[in-house]
């Protein structure tokens, strides 16, 4: 079944964990995990019990590497792997999988998910962003990604990339919106866990119609005296009330073309 | 237990049906239901059973009048209710409960969720906000909206707004975030659906830490590169771009001062 034999890993973040431990889990042993630090060598053979090595020797002789370090440091590791007879991949969301041309057999996989130590996730409904630059490797990747994942997608570098730039916005600025609504609510001696309900209906709201189906509020019904208020309330701060402004006007004009079509 | 005998309920939009329904639900019968325009008002009988009244005389004979209108139409409902003996609220998040000092006693009961007739939710799971004017009728209160929820907070006016200010921006805001990603997606080939993990996890990471604690991306680590390439994506969409950059700067403005503390 699985197609790659001997598995390489590279780096000891929080994506290198993870996998190694998933391997491990569905009985396959890491053939070698590459951590340059000696210290946290030292840490990943402690926690994870796998063979970690310093060198690119060993990893040279596997059948799949994966590239789990930080973007930048990406191509300082593909240059060790010139040459490299087996399939590497990398782990961005952003980073091209050109990045990693020096290696003949290449391609990207990519778990689109927050993924920290201290918290457990159901890695088994992760999205796997997959591609590789032969069908014949594009295959077996994805028989390798759905050993860890119901959710396997093939997408090429542009997709990914807008998928990366979507998350930007589903993820992190949404909870900017969060981190200001926490704001607003302790400078009046409330907490931000009464606004669960109210999110979480409107977010399933949201997948289950549509975004647009799901919006309500002032802006969406063109109730200017509510926002005139609201702008008063935010005086004291500007950066804040900027960004209502900004995304009131978003509204306002999107479902005022909206009705014209 | 329930302190006030005859409930009157003014309206007929989503908020007065779901009232309507959790009251017969608990065995309670509401006194009637007022609603102005005669359609409204048969549908009103056929839907709920309930006694449906188009003049106030019988609303002034009750004990508790909730006046379930748009917030526009509050002061006018609120004029046929001089010198009502009765405890009267309303249910707006943003309408001082001022407004409805023509009467005696008055207050506010404002459920903090989107409530709309296709969907069922959890009803005990919804913060209800409560307000009155004598300690008396806030003890009653609270012990009425304790039929409907397990979450009932009493708060003040000021309170009140800064909740439905922090709404706009944690639900009506954060639905803006999702139709941008949608569209971004979208105009790939792809789905929202592929998100709801990630924003799933961060939502859940925000309530539990803190939206701060929870943020990652490009714009927290100091990415430039990323954030570079994201705006060059966002070349022909101006308006997405430039939400994109007032959020990108306000994440960067905000870490570079916490991190100078």
């Amino acid at each position: 079944m699985l197609q790659f034999g001997k598995i390489a890993i590279v780096g000891a973040g929080n994506v290198a964990y993870t996998l190694c431990k998933l391997l491990k889990g569905k009985e396959i042993e890491p053939f070698c995990v590459f951590v340059r630090d000696p210290e946290k060598a030292e840490k990943v053979r402690a926690d994870l019990n796998v063979e970690v090595v310093s060198s690119y020797g060993k990893v040279l002789e596997s059948d799949l590497t994966i590239i789990a370090v930080k973007d930048d440091a990406i191509s300082e590791v593909a240059s060790h792997l010139v040459d490299y007879k087996g399939f590497v991949v990398h782990t961005s969301g952003t980073k091209s999988s050109e990045l990693l041309n020096k290696s003949m057999r290449y391609g990207v996989f990519y778990p689109l998910q927050t993924i920290s130590k201290e918290r457990e996730i159901l890695f088994d409904e992760i999205p796997l962003l997959i591609y590789a630059n032969s069908s014949e490797d594009l295959a077996k990747l994805h028989e390798f990604a759905e050993l860890f994942s119901s959710k396997v997608y093939e997408c090429d570098n542009k997709q990914r990339k807008a998928i990366h730039l979507s998350a930007v916005y589903v993820s992190n600025f949404t909870n900017v919106m969060l981190g200001i609504g926490d704001k607003l609510l302790k400078d009046n001696g409330l907490s931000l866990e009464i606004m669960k309900p109210l999110v979480m209906e409107m977010i399933e709201k949201s997948f289950e119609l549509s975004p647009e189906k799901a919006l309500t509020g002032p802006a969406r019904r063109g109730d200017f005296a509510t926002i005139a208020e609201h702008e008063k309330m935010l005086a004291d701060n500007p950066d804040e009330l900027a960004i209502y402004m900004i995304l009131t006007d978003y509204i306002i004009e999107k479902y005022q073309k909206n009705e014209k079509l």
